[in-house]
């Protein structure tokens, strides 16, 4: 059975084009075509750069042409704050190749996400660490914004809270600011439980429909917001659906010692497998998500991980080992 | 020495229309031209309108023609949640009076001012406790919509902590949201300390440049919004500049003594009281603010008067008697 | 193969007495010796009263003799106010019977958890909804406490926040306060996804060691707080492992076909189970939780039901319908 | 008339033995006996340390013998974050010397004030920011706690949240921790403007009723603890009643010109100014502050020093290009 086919049945969307990626070339035995993916490494982390080239890359990984950046390191999930140093500045310089910036370009940061759900709050914590600059262009003498660029920051909330889709929020804003670029920082769901808070992806491609852990409804990309869009994400939670199709994995795999029983399991649908998941979820289904219990403390590093990059990569004046002075 | 004259040279200017209309009548001693003003009496509250009838009445007054409506009641402050309720269903029938609104109209709730700052705070927990319905409209079945208005709602932050004016993230959003009206919360500074969390403003005209604890520098009305905005303040702080003011004026009715005395006070010209005050204040002139060491709970009451108004106002099937139960 | 060893290979406890009650029952086949259940029904709810009566009972629980009582209510998990209110009277009733009260009586109500994280913040959140009247017997006078009990409240965090054991904090604030009763509220773990935030528990024993979502260490009861303690709580997760063993169970039972397979199954080891999960829910393990997307609006419905119930409870004097005034 | 005996009727006590020390030695026009006092000058700071030698000396400067640091520096109102990690670093080398610890000591960091209210939030901000660590001497392997000091922290609230006097809670935790030393942090209340947020004052004696922005009942000290307790406060508001006596005082020497009148001013008696500050203060009298608008992010700042400083001081192995890295 391909997972490919059970997930879209659970109604289940991978937010990390890596993972996409993975379950793809297992399931098709090759590369995919109008894809290409590109590594580096480093001493704690690795950077897995996937480029979907045209529309057949699109249309198979289901996602839009563009870059997708992931880079992955499991010492973001331990608290030594040397590091995470370290990998924000990976970051740093990966969003520096990456961001369409000229040197006077105005940046609006979005953080999107519940403020009152931890695995959601990503986006908003990002937001609160993250310094705005813009009114100073504006109103501050020049000397007090050397170095810095034009940021402005915006924390929209989710249609739950605010009864107003979050891309509106963000559209209006846009329209009336008139950013050169829109970076949104997303919490989003992974494919397993080991990416939880050990990978962060960079996309060009923005933020589209039914992506991160709030799902949006409408799109925040370039198409819809007339700017580029780049998204930035790290995945907090995992379906829970997954975890319960992986245990059911394992369970066949320790099982299968006849070849009767290999026939009926390959003859098992992904329309019942995703009934008897659907029948452990009830009656929260696709709603149920897996967060490790530390998530507060996880999120935390993580925002600041971020802020950091975005720090470093936004204003070119700003040095180094002064980043964690410039956050909130 | 005229108040209104040594107020504009500290830079301070009344929220409450009706404590501008009290100076300003005292100064000259007679009913302001252009300007009309109405009193009803309730158990617990007296209810002030003042109309600005015309463009004379404008003038005088500094501020836009439109209805201000004050309800005073002491009992604001008071921990009296049964008292709060009255207090705010006198104020819901007022808003019901004084709103445009169509059975289909969207309201959006704007909650102006600083989460960080409690005595800013006010329109954020206003919003925060307000529950949204608009998104019912577009997505959920009809039976859950029954008895309520289409309402949404928005924090925007301030200028300091997102880098955008305020008033463009509100613009920004009624492009998009396109509502009906716009209702706009916000803590205000009084002209005097009894003043504090004891008088409520509703204002038809919106909010004007400088209002506000938070001091806006574009206008949030319907001349910038293009859709009607209403107004509702409540003032959580003194400027520190009229205390030292109203300081000097006991002083000096006491020591008034002397004919001799009294000519010097008189020829005492604003711009040396100004002077004096500035040396006290220094080095934050016009930013200190006197507010009470329990603002936190007064905020909290407040704002939940405010919130259980709204709902009665906007929520034609809202029972009285379970208002409460739609605050979040 | 018998989950109750699963589940302590897994190093997971039950929090709910009535799902070990409903498993051991189903292991064993008939009534559980030394356990006593008591059944009411509500119009919106069920509660099932277990009585641990004596040591025999006690063991095959795995839980102290007392009192274990549970509400179940699937109106719990919607938004409907009204029903909450009237869950909230019926927790009130409960609570009514079972707290050891005097008119004189001080009560400490403790929030247990973590504030920080949103499924853990069950306890913080009541302790900021239920207010404080201890101070007004020693300080306000006579007439502003009158049909009020003296109460105080505790939020003491958790040990990665404080660095300290929070059963500590409490030890050390009931030798001073000296109150005649601790009432701990707590979120707790379910064993399956339909109990979350549709079961509130009450237990006359007090926390014990590694239970509620933040694992204590030491337990919370009249043992080592020297009175009585009362815990209320609600499940607010599953723990991961749970839902990949129920997807087992439920492939299995699809699969069951043969004779054979059947055998193979059944001759699995419960450390087997326990290895496939672990792979599954590796580096995680068991700190991996399941719990609702919209966990933030369940947790403060929940808090408020919970709020409302021990207002009534504890205050003589409190009108039914005037509860929520008296919610901060 | 006397500042000293006007303040004791306005019933406002000067947190600041600087401030103290000050008003007295302009009273009596000369050295304070039993009291001795020192400076010293860093770049952008200077150091003033009083110390009070005998009961004499404490018993004209209205509190404990013992040592009174304060540091002055107005950058620590600017937002130059460079210059308040020098600051950060004065006072770590200050509390270096004056903590009595040994290499093994555990230390309580007990953050004093209203989370609710920002001027009183430093306390629990500097508790925030703080990393707990005694939890790792218990559980954690010795290689994860190599140069650091045990640490635990704990925000005890206000009375009138919690009911328990924050003295109890404290004292409570105290006995069952042990730990060799409490250190408190405090919002406190200057006699000037100028002092806000440009003060932070380290006194060997704790901190004594009547202090602080939330004015404690009972002393937190060596006496009512049992272990030594040091206090860090920072000045974050003003009495508003200081505004008015100063802008009293500026107008009276603005109209000093007759010889009459100057006899006039003299005669009056502190009772009757009191009595003019009060009528314009009512209805809140002595619970009224000033603070500046932009309070939060002066708090937020100001938090953020202490706890780099209680870092550096408290943990031998912390690398001062660090200490960022250790704040949450």
């Amino acid at each position: 059975m391909q997972k490919s086919e059970l997930y879209k049945l659970m109604g289940i969307k991978l937010d990390l084009a890596v993972e996409a990626h993975e379950i793809l070339r297992g399931e098709v035995g090759r590369e995919i075509p109008g894809v290409k993916m590109d590594e580096e490494r480093y001493e704690n982390a690795v950077v897995k750069t996937i480029t979907i080239l045209d529309e057949q890359g699109a249309q198979i990984m289901g996602r839009a042409p563009g870059t997708y950046v992931t880079l992955e390191s499991r010492e973001i999930r331990d608290n030594n704050k040397m590091v995470h140093k370290q990998i924000g500045e990976i970051l740093a310089n990966k969003l520096k190749e990456i961001l369409p910036l000229r040197e006077d370009s105005t940046v609006l940061i979005v953080g999107l996400g519940n403020w009152n759900a931890t695995p959601d709050a990503l986006g908003p914590k990002v937001v609160e660490l993250s310094m705005a600059t813009r009114h100073l262009f504006h109103y501050a003498p020049e000397e007090l914004r050397q170095g810095l660029r034009s940021v402005c920051v915006l924390a929209p909330g989710v249609l739950g809270l605010t009864g107003i889709e979050t891309a509106e929020i963000i559209k209006g804003t846009v329209d009336r600011v008139q950013p050169d670029l829109v970076i949104c920082i997303d919490a989003l769901a992974a494919g397993s439980v080991e990416r939880i808070n050990s990978s962060l992806q960079v996309a060009t491609t923005g933020i589209n429909p039914g992506s991160g852990v709030g799902n949006k409804r409408i799109g925040i990309n370039q198409e819809t917001m007339g700017v580029p869009v780049v998204a930035i994400g790290v995945p907090t939670v995992v379906h829970a659906g997954i975890i319960a199709h992986q245990a059911m994995e394992k369970l066949f795999n320790h099982l299968q010692t006849t070849p009767a029983l290999q026939d009926v399991y390959h003859a098992l649908r992904p329309v019942a497998v995703n009934e008897m998941i659907n029948d452990v979820l009830e009656p929260f289904g696709g709603q149920l998500m897996v967060t490790p219990k530390e998530i507060d403390e996880q999120i935390s590093n993580t925002a600041r991980i971020i802020a950091m990059a975005l720090a470093m990569a936004l204003h070119p004046g700003m040095p180094e080992d002064e980043v964690e002075h410039y956050l909130h």
